[in-house]
C-alpha cells in the first residue's frame, strides 16, 4: 500500500458519532479510497475519559491524545469536532482554525450562536468550516443549498428537523396517546434525551433552522430572535380535529425571505395530508424548499443517528481532502454566501398565516356568535367552525382563512378574557 | 463595476435550456456574483439558425458565432453543451475538451452512450465535465450522490425520472381514462413531444439510469443492457386493479448493486401507496435511494422544465467558476468515482420481484386451479388472487411473493398457451 495518498484526521470527541466515523471510514474504506483517490487516516483521538465502558468502537489507545495537541500535530489536516456544545468545542474549533486546520463539525449550537465569529476566524486563516452534519443528519441539505441550488433564489424552506419531535408526533397521531406517555416510552426506548427540552421545546430546530436560513438567505441569523414553540402542548384532540380538516401536526421549521425582513419560526403546524412533507413520518427529517427557478423540492432521510451523521462528517472529510489535492483548500468552497448583510427579522406579530383555533366554552345561545364577532372585528376570516356536543366546556374548532398572526392573539385575548370561555383557546399555525 | 472578476461562457445552443440559462443569469444576476464572489458572463451563443422566430429570450445577435469558433476563443471558460443528440453534440463537446475548456452539458444521451470516451478525454485534457442538468433537470441528484453521499455505500435506488411517462400515468390515475387518450392531450397541452417514442418507451429513463447507476456504483453502464419496457401497455383497469391492492402504479429506473453483478432496468411498476415515491405525482421526478450508513433517502423536484434544467446547468457553471478561482478546474471534483471497474449486468431473468399478473380465461370451472398449479410448478408463489365475475374473458389477478423473473416467464409462457386462457397475461412487477 505505498504510494497511496493520506489526509491525517483528527477526531475531538468518540460518542456516539464519533464512533460512528471510526466505524464507516472502516467499513467502506475501499469505496471511499476509491472516490477520493487517497486514504483517510484517523491519527489523533481526544476524549475526555479514556477508560469509559462502553462506546460504539473500541478506542485505539495509541491515537489518544490531548485536544490541544490533536491541534497542533502537523500530520492532521482535518480536526473533526464532535465534542458538543459551545463552551470547550467553540474554543478548540478556534484554536485548530488558527493552527491551520480544516473543521468538520456536527456542532449546530455552536455554528448558531458562535457562526460569524467562527467563520470569520476561518476565512482570515484561510480555512474551511463544513458543517453538513450540523443539520439533518445524513440528509445533505447543506450541500445541495449552497452548490446544487447555488444559482437559483431561495423563497421559503419548511422543515421537519427534529427527529424526537417528529417520532413523538408520529406516534401520537398513530397510536391516539398522549404526549407524556409517548415521551416516557421514546426515553426508555432510547430514542428522546432524558432532558428533551433542547429537542421537544424547538430549541434544536432553531438551531438548525438559523444555519439554514443564513445560508439560503446570505445573512447572519440570530437564534434567539426565532419565534419558538414546542410540540409539547400538542394534544390527541388536536391532532384528531386536524384529522378531521385532512390536516396531521408536524413539527416545523419555516423561513421566508420577504425581501427586507426575514421570517423565521419553530412550531407544531397543521399540514395538509396531500403535502408531501404530511409523509414525512417516524423520526424522518425533510426539508421542503421553494426556489424561483426549481419551484418546489424535498430532501428526506434520517436526519440523527450514529452512520447517517458519521456519514455527513465523512463526506465533508472527502470534500477537503479533494480540495486538499486541488491546493484549493481554504478557497471558500464551504464559506456562507456573501454579501451577508444583516436583514430585519420579521415580527411574528406580523407573520401571516392560517391557525387552527380551539375554544372551550360554555353551551349557550349565542357563545360561537360572540367569538366569530370578535374575530371578524380582528380581520380574522374564518373558513370552517365545527362545534362539538357533549360536556362542557363544549370544544369549539376553527380553520381560519389567512390572517396576521398579531390580529389573531388579539382576538384570542379578547375572546379569553369572555365569561362563557372556560379555558384559553389553543393555537396551531397552519403550514402550507 | 470595474473590478469584478468575471467568467466567460458560451452556450451551444438557444432553445429550451440554452434560454433558461440566458433568463436565470438576468434574472437572479446579483445573488449568483454574491454567491460566486465573480460574475458569470455569457460571451458566445452558437445557435442553428440565427433568425428563428420564437426564442425564449431574445438572441442577443452580438454574441452569435459558430460553435467552433466558440470553443477557441481564449476568453471562454465554460463550454455549455445544449445541442442534445450524440452527433453534432459528441464532436463540439470533444472539440471544447481539447481546446481546454471547461464543460457543462445537460445531455444524457451523449454521457450514457459516450460517456466512457468524453470522460476519458476530459480527464486526458485536465478539464471537468459537470451535467447536474443531465439526470431530474433541477434536483440536484448528481451532486447529491457524487458529494453528499460520498462516504456512503449505496445498495439500490428507485427514480421517477421521466417527467411524461408520470405525468401520463398519474393523469390515468386521477381521470380513470386510457393511455392514448391521456397522451394526445399531453400532445396538444406541450408535455408530450410530438414523438414521445423515447419518454413513453423507456430509453429517456434508461440513459438517466445508466448515469445515476454508473455514478453509485462506480462502473459504466451498458445502456443499451438496461431492461426497459414503456408505459403504453398500462391500461386503466391495472391501475383500478393496483388501487385494490394498495398501489399506485409509476414509472420507475431500478438498479441495485448485487456486489458481482448491477441489476438495472426501466419499467413501469406497482408502488405500496405508503412509499414516499407513491405522492411523487404529476410531472414531478424523485430518486428514493438506499445506502449502508444512511439507510433510504430521497431527492424531489422539477425534473424538466426551462428554468429548473437552467438552474442545473448554471449552478454548475458557478461550481466551475469556484474550481478556476481556486486553481482546481480540471482537479476532477466532477468526475466519475473509480476504480471504474466493468461489472457484469445481472441478466433479466435472474431478477427477482413481486409481480402482478393478469389474467384473460374462459369462465369454467378448474381454470383458476390449473393457472395456480403452474405457477407453483416454477416456483412462483402466490399473495393474493382477485376472479372477477363478468363477461368473458373472465379477469384473474393475481399478486406474487417475490419470485424469479425467469420462473415467472416460464410459468406464463406455458399458462399463455392454455386453451382457457384468452389472452396472453399482462405482467407488471411491484418495486418497494
Amino acid at each position: 500500500m505505498t504510494g497511496v495518498r493520506t489526509i491525517g484526521v483528527a477526531l475531538l470527541g468518540l460518542g456516539n458519532v464519533g464512533g460512528g466515523v471510526v466505524k464507516l471510514l472502516a467499513d467502506n474504506a475501499a469505496a471511499i479510497e476509491a472516490r477520493l483517490g487517497a486514504r483517510l487516516e484517523v491519527r489523533a483521538i481526544a476524549v475526555r475519559d479514556p477508560d469509559k465502558a462502553v462506546r460504539v468502537v473500541e478506542l485505539d489507545r495509541s491515537l489518544v491524545c490531548s485536544i490541544d495537541e490533536a491541534i497542533e500535530r502537523p500530520d492532521i489536516d482535518i480536526v473533526c469536532e464532535l465534542i458538543g456544545g459551545t463552551t470547550e468545542a467553540k474554543r478548540a474549533v478556534l484554536a485548530a482554525i488558527a493552527a491551520g486546520k480544516q473543521i468538520v463539525t456536527a456542532n449546530k449550537a455552536l455554528l448558531a450562536e458562535h457562526g460569524v465569529e467562527v467563520f470569520a476566524a476561518a476565512e482570515a486563516a484561510g480555512v474551511d468550516v463544513y458543517y453538513e452534519a450540523a443539520v439533518c443528519g445524513g440528509v445533505p441539505i447543506i450541500r445541495v443549498l449552497r452548490e446544487g441550488l447555488a444559482s437559483d433564489r431561495i423563497e421559503a424552506l419548511w422543515g421537519i428537523v427534529n427527529g424526537t419531535s417528529n417520532y413523538i408526533l408520529s406516534t401520537m397521531t398513530e397510536t391516539k396517546r398522549p404526549f407524556a406517555d409517548i415521551l416516557r416510552d421514546a426515553q426508555a426506548l432510547g430514542y428522546a434525551e432524558a432532558d428533551p427540552t433542547l429537542d421537544i421545546g424547538g430549541g434544536d430546530a432553531a438551531h438548525k433552522l438559523a444555519l439554514l436560513a443564513g445560508l439560503c438567505f446570505g445573512t447572519p441569523i440570530d437564534v434567539h430572535r426565532i419565534a419558538t414553540e414546542g410540540i409539547e402542548t400538542v394534544a390527541p384532540i388536536d391532532i384528531a380535529n386536524a384529522a378531521k380538516f385532512g390536516y396531521v401536526i408536524k413539527p416545523l421549521a419555516i423561513a421566508r425571505d420577504h425581501g427586507d425582513a426575514i421570517e423565521a419560526r419553530v412550531h407544531p403546524a397543521l399540514v395538509p395530508n396531500n403535502w408531501l412533507l404530511a409523509d414525512v413520518a417516524g423520526a424522518k427529517n425533510a426539508v421542503y424548499v421553494e426556489s424561483y427557478a426549481l419551484g418546489p423540492s424535498m430532501y428526506y432521510g434520517a436526519g440523527a443517528g450514529m452512520l447517517p451523521t458519521a456519514m455527513s462528517v465523512v463526506s465533508d472529510c472527502i470534500d477537503i481532502g479533494r480540495n486538499i489535492f486541488a491546493r484549493a483548500a481554504g478557497a471558500g468552497r464551504a464559506t456562507q454566501p456573501r454579501p451577508r448583510i444583516a436583514r430585519a427579522m420579521l415580527p411574528l406579530a406580523d407573520v401571516r398565516s392560517k391557525y387552527y383555533l380551539r375554544f372551550g366554552v360554555i353551551d349557550a345561545p349565542g357563545v360561537l356568535g360572540r367569538l366569530m364577532t370578535i374575530l371578524g372585528a380582528h380581520r380574522v376570516s374564518i373558513a370552517q367552525v365545527v362545534q362539538d356536543a357533549g360536556a362542557e366546556p363544549v370544544s369549539v374548532v376553527v380553520v381560519t382563512h389567512e390572517a396576521r398572526e398579531g390580529d389573531v392573539r388579539a382576538a384570542l385575548a379578547e375572546i379569553d378574557a369572555l365569561p362563557v370561555v372556560r379555558e384559553p383557546a389553543r393555537v396551531i399555525r397552519i403550514a402550507g
